[in-house]
């Protein structure tokens, strides 16, 4: 066996231990009342419970006030595209839906409830996910395959009157658009000028192309490339609506056609797809978002031997710059629910995004450094905030809520922002 | 204000600010396991998590090894016969689903999501339960209305491979029959030689009767009165066939003409049904179950003051013999989840049945008479065993899990019945 064999089976056994041991799964559901008498339980269920069902059937905003409603979110998978391992069914993505669920409590306090739904129809997936509003505050959609996860996300947005949000495709598109932000500010470079060239069109990498539009790039110096190569106007195979948008009018059909003083190579696809003498016909100072995992479309020891002037991402930990969901989703529900937003719109992801971006340009504090056992500091090597920095709950949540308070869809106004701040540094203590 | 109003507005005013503060609601979610660093979270998350996807995706089995799968219950309504309430919605009702769990997590560790479902028509809704089948242990449906109720849960029980309980129909049944059978061991009669009068015919009534026929009440014994009076052969109004099984040959059309020389009252109906005058009418040693909440449908004092010789039940905490299902549903799953039946069947039910009613023959532990502030004895002030008898636990459950075993619907039999109520015993602790 060889090192990294090793390494695998290693991480397996520890892996499948940590699942299993003491208990099995990750989760528990815990009463946040004491029920410890007659008279306690009389307030919780029979007959004092029904006093609260009354006042929500009065007013049904009060489910807010009475029930854990309001800080309730959903992770809802129906196992078709889970990680890097595909369409594995409902049942065998419950360890990544439970593991969502802790990060969701670990980094901004809410409360998940992860729901396995083996059901594949896209009608019929939705009809279930929206008969389920009054449970929940909020609905994070996960690992739904391509392009199906485009339509559901949008019925869902019409029918439902909380937020929902599909993080494979919007968490992502953040941080890879925060990183690139940042990424074009180290070297020096306008996005109004930049040839962007993608290799993927599923989930992430469309949601990414949307937001990396609204941030400025042209839509004529994007070119995107899938498992059958280029996407072109005119091309038959495994198109989409939301693939045929960027589509090009070119002969090119190969990655290796279209990367060619490429600014930006952003890859959602596959491993070791971006060769060595790709990178050297890049532009200069070449950013290289090498975000498949765990293999990814090309390494950063790889590229730094072949180009020194590349700035590099991957979604691996251990690798600078890890393009990773969860310096989102957390934060982006957080703000969301304590504003009570209707739904999570443009205008929040921007400012989520510029809020990441932004805490990546500021000090690290100590702690933070010696936790991860070294410095930090703006450029090429720290793009983007690393995932348990604790600024990014009190920075990224008030910038989201304003957000919707901004453009119109928060139902209940966060009244005193610095409070607010103060409150969240409080409960990350 | 009279007294009564005074305790109904404080009860109110308390119940509110329990569900309120400090936090809205009665439930949150916490991890299980550390998740403190990027090591921890490599376990937990990616890429660690990919080894237990993997493990489920050969071995569906898994789920239980590596997930919560094997200790979460769905306590799952839509609303639409909320406690004394009745249709209130399934928003409304997501205190009571909350309390639930509590009840659950509190008595026999079970972790349990609630779902409140928007979705009244029966197919419908047993569509999307049943699609839920991969997040769950099992499902207890809760608080929706006859006679839907007995089609969803015949219909999910066909469709499903994890117990299904409605806990309205089962579980009532289940502590009913256990107080029954116990008060005619009280009083000295015969089950088979008893006359029976039932007033209501919801869930809750319709499930304790076929129970009791079990139980050996001859059905031509049985008479059954609902909101338009006696069930008759040929009513055709209010029927349906669940009812229609207990509808008599008789001229007889109101609770007064069937009241007479009955040995067993079963109110499951509304407050102040069963009169004085009615009480006289009844045989000798009577059996009162008075179940109608928070108004019974006559108050204990008001059959003691007309017959010394009654033996009441109510469901009420602040009267002896508190007819609540919190005797069984914890239990009956614990036991089902334990041996991973893959349903609850008519067995298990008698074996929690009988398994309660055996326990209040046995003394009562000194910790629990000082909780209670008073001194138990088997006899006609204490029927069944109280809501906070921790014996519960290693008696019901075991019993629950062995009846399984012996009808061949345990997936996963438990080797060794005494270190399983020893392990148990160790819990509640």
């Amino acid at each position: 066996m060889n090192s990294q064999d090793q390494k695998k089976e290693l991480l397996k056994k520890n892996a499948l231990a940590f699942h299993r041991f003491p208990i099995p799964g990750k989760i528990s559901v815990e009463p946040t009342k004491q029920v410890r008498d007659q008279n306690e339980l009389a307030l919780a269920y029979t007959p004092g419970v029904a006093c609260a069902c009354e006042e929500i059937h009065a007013n049904p905003k009060d489910a807010y006030t009475y029930t854990t409603k309001g800080n309730l979110v959903a992770v809802i998978s129906n196992g078709t595209a889970v990680l890097g391992l595909g369409n594995i069914g409902a049942q065998a993505s419950k360890p990544v839906m439970e593991g969502k669920g802790v990060l969701f409590k670990k980094f901004a306090g809410i409360n998940v409830f992860d729901l396995e739904i083996d059901e594949l129809d896209p009608d019929k997936l939705c009809d279930i996910i929206a008969s389920l509003e009054p449970t929940f505050g909020g609905i994070n959609l996960e690992d739904i395959r391509a392009p199906e996860c485009f339509y559901i996300e949008r019925k869902l947005r019409e029918k439902m009157n909380i937020p929902v949000f599909h993080d494979d495709q919007h968490g992502t598109a953040i941080i890879v658009g925060a990183a690139i932000l940042n990424a074009l500010k180290v070297v020096g470079k306008k996005i109004e000028d930049c040839k962007l060239v993608v290799s993927g069109a599923g989930a992430g990498a469309l949601g990414c192309l949307e937001l990396l539009v609204d941030l400025g790039f042209p839509l004529k110096n994007i070119w995107v490339t899938d498992i059958k190569g280029v996407v072109y106007k005119g091309r038959k195979e495994l198109m989409d609506p939301d693939k045929e948008i960027y589509a090009q009018d070119t002969s090119a059909r190969t990655l290796m056609d279209v990367i060619p003083d490429a600014d930006v190579f952003l890859g959602l696809s596959a491993g070791n797809v971006l060769k060595p003498e790709m990178v050297l016909k890049m532009a200069d100072r070449p950013i290289i978002m090498a975000l498949a995992n765990p293999i990814p479309e090309i390494l950063p020891e790889v590229v730094h031997a072949t180009r020194q002037d590349a700035v590099v991402a991957t979604g691996r930990s251990d690798y600078p710059n890890q393009v990773n969901n969860s310096l989102c989703f957390p934060y982006i529900f957080r703000g969301a629910l304590d504003c009570r937003a209707k739904t999570i719109n443009r205008e929040m992801e921007l400012a989520a995004l510029r809020a990441i971006a932004g805490l990546a340009e500021q000090k690290v504090p100590a702690e933070l450094e010696a936790m991860y056992g070294k410095k930090f500091e703006f450029g090429p090597e720290y793009l983007i905030p690393m995932q348990f920095d604790p600024r990014l709950l009190w920075t990224v949540a008030p910038a989201v809520a304003q957000a919707a308070m901004d453009s119109g869809v928060a139902q209940e106004p966060i009244a005193d922002m610095d409070a607010y701040r103060a409150k969240l540094q409080n409960s990350a203590k």
